[in-house]
């Protein structure tokens, strides 16, 4: 068990809704109800929040009326296709804990500004006021930070105001202001779990099979994932040998002496290259594969180009792995701490709505690294948004393909400890929620 | 825990070394050595067979002398590279229970029949007489039993008499007279979560992003490991949607209407495809694809080849996925019926060499599905050499595109159970051996 300590910190700087709300519903004897909506690529753990927001909403008694769940996302509440979560068992919502993806949909639509699409933000407005909405829990990257901060704003200035907390996930780990973002420490924990084990394989057979093991992770503008494959190793002749950061330009010649170099001292070349991993010029490696016959760029991603330009060059054998959603979804083998994480700021997050605070973000703190203690802080959403955390250069290693010791220091928390699903069968068994709706109110429709 | 029975039974059939040896070594005081040595690809549970000889072989005190293993498999036989197990504490020895790939090194080395090259089968034969190799343990596929009965047949020719005990290993599954093979319980449940959480990630989000999902599977010519995915889902709507089976010829315009009926009934598809998929005419997918304008190939395997294939003739938004060395290095989910297989036929080979057998091979023998049965019984090793075992047709359904209800009951006992290995620092803690070779004793060298 790791030492946790918890404590939610109410911000001077966070406005107030609470006394927004008392003249938004002049009269109302029954408390406001709750919107939860999850937003862009799910994680192992985005479940795991709403389960704290759930959890703790329906705690507060008295204080929170009904609590509901956007259908797909921001589409769900645009579209005015809520789900009753009242319908849902404490087992089902206890079980989401454990259950990867999106269990109420999500949704890839990133609202305009308001300047260009003010129908959809006053749609939204439309469908809190006629279903009472009076917290609106949003949880989601950087884009969604953004879209909870105007919807308060657009709130306030509609007369209906609203508290709008959001709830930071996201696996690439690029928002600012928290330690680290629910999500990411799991696909930590995969990815550096699937290095060490590929890269047993590759070691065991390399005298007269493969010589080269690429492994492709997500990460289109921070190289954070890649970067969670270094705690497969510690020493230079442990695996991974190269790292490709999309925060490096990628140089060919000094990347293929390095893998010659390896083979050559250590039998074989573990490459983890991140899917943003960029020429100097700015263009993606995976994208400036050849092109076929037709025209067409190349099929494979950047781990088929990258092993292709070492067989190329080198003549190497090469295998290659591309993990792509497997890495995101797999709560078989979810980090611990990443889900406390993600279950503590769902749960704050309501406790922020309780005590008033508008456009916030519960955000973690960390306190100190070996043990690794951890608080939970409200920031504000218009801090938040729109701003991306890449890797600083001090965490990379001064050839560009390693991790340093300060960057283990940062992620060798996130990756602690294991929370195994319950299992059924053989498989794990997660939860798929009844996902009851809720009966519409409005007479008009929405085209998205 | 599963009801587990295990006896091990002597087959009248095998014939006997017993007898043999003491021809070999007359005179000699001290009881003969074991080597045992690793081939071919390899699994998350190869180790825990190796565990199972050497603690067998370690308890045979006064009938086994000491314990070697060949470094990477049979090369190490061939240029006597063998490792003094001695050395090894039996703590080390007990965690390659839970350690995955070769810890000894394995080796892709076919040996040319005796025919084209005796002059290796001879020198296998040089190096264990120099080390007193009265029993040999070949850990492998139907290529390695293959080898192992030659080296039994020229042991004889050669007044060298040995016992050869093939001891099965492949996430192929292909083996006969075994009810499965060692290592493909765990690829086997490590594919079926993973469609199960990368469908679920799909699911999540088709509404406005990706809705078709492939995953790329290992089985060159047999498609078991594809067929696992089917455990994943047991209702036409449940994923995965669609399988592409070694077995089954690929059409593709039958392929594009099952997903375009998918996504327009389900809302997204998920596709296994084996990386042995094959057209009628008996190309694999992997490489029909078209070539770029040099000529070569196409980079991708069969994943992005089909998922290519897909967006070009429906359009859909598509991610896949290439499991590659991850899944069968995937030690962190093995399947505990698989560990414990994979044990039971590593200790059993180890009692028939000591009955006296030779030429054998520890098979499973399923005594019951529901609850499963099993136990371990000696098959000859020229009944198990060189013949492959595919999918039979009646395990796979009559659109060619899923599992039935019997493959369902073959595959669903051989991933149950789960047996997590112990973590530090949130890593399993995979063992490494010392790996402290032998002394030579042979003046000639070897080339390979």
């Amino acid at each position: 068990m790791l030492p946790v300590v918890m404590t939610e910190r109410s911000s001077a700087k966070a406005s107030s809704a609470k006394s927004a709300r008392k003249r938004a519903t002049p009269g109302r004897a029954a408390p406001p109800n709750a919107l939860y909506a999850q937003s862009g690529g799910v994680t192992a753990v985005i479940n795991a929040s709403a389960c704290g927001v759930i959890e703790a909403a329906r705690r507060a008694r008295g204080r929170i009326g009904q609590v509901y769940a956007a259908r797909d996302g921001i589409l769900g509440a645009l579209t005015e296709d809520l789900i009753d979560l009242s319908r849902e068992s404490p087992d089902t919502i206890r079980a989401l804990r454990y259950t990867p993806a999106g269990a109420f949909g999500s949704a890839r639509f990133k609202l305009k500004g308001i300047e260009q699409n003010r129908a959809e933000y006053e749609r939204l407005i439309e469908v809190f006021r006629a279903h009472d909405i009076g917290y609106f829990f949003y949880n989601g990257g950087g884009d969604s930070m953004d879209t909870a901060l105007k919807i308060s704003q657009l709130g306030a200035a509609l007369d209906y105001p609203i508290a709008c907390v959001g709830v930071p996930k996201t696996v690439d780990n690029d928002l600012p202001l928290t330690d680290c973002c629910p999500g990411f420490g799991s696909v930590a924990k995969y990815v550096a779990i699937a290095t060490l084990e590929g890269a047993m394989d590759v070691a065991s057979m390399a005298r007269t099979s493969t010589k080269v093991f690429v492994l492709e992770v997500m990460g289109r503008h921070a190289g954070w994932i890649a970067a969670a494959a270094g705690l497969a190793g510690s020493k230079p002749h442990e695996p991974p040998h190269v790292i490709l950061f999309p925060e490096i330009a990628f140089e060919q010649a000094r990347f293929l002496e390095r893998v010659k170099q390896c083979v050559t001292d250590y039998g074989y070349c573990v490459i983890v290259v991140s899917e943003g991993a960029k020429y100097p010029g700015g263009a993606f490696l995976a994208e400036a594969g050849s092109r076929d016959a037709f025209g067409h760029t190349q099929l494979g991603g950047v781990g088929p180009v990258v092993a292709h330009m070492v067989r190329e060059a080198l003549g190497y054998k090469y295998h290659w792995a591309v993990a792509d959603y497997l890495q995101r979804a797999a709560r078989h083998i979810a980090s611990k701490v990443d889900v406390e994480q993600a279950y503590a700021v769902g749960r704050a997050a309501v406790g922020y709505a309780l005590q008033g605070m508008n456009a916030v973000m519960p955000a973690i703190r960390r306190r100190a690294s070996r043990p690794y203690r951890w608080d939970i802080v409200p920031v504000p959403l218009a801090a938040v948004a729109n701003v991306e955390k890449t890797v600083p250069r001090d965490f990379i290693s001064a050839d560009g393909f390693g991790i340093t010791a300060a960057c283990r220091r940062y992620l060798a928390p996130l990756i602690a400890g294991e929370d195994y699903p319950p299992y059924r069968d053989g498989l794990p068994a997660y939860v798929r929620i009844k996902g009851v709706p809720v009966r519409r109110k409005l007479t008009t429709g929405f085209k998205l």
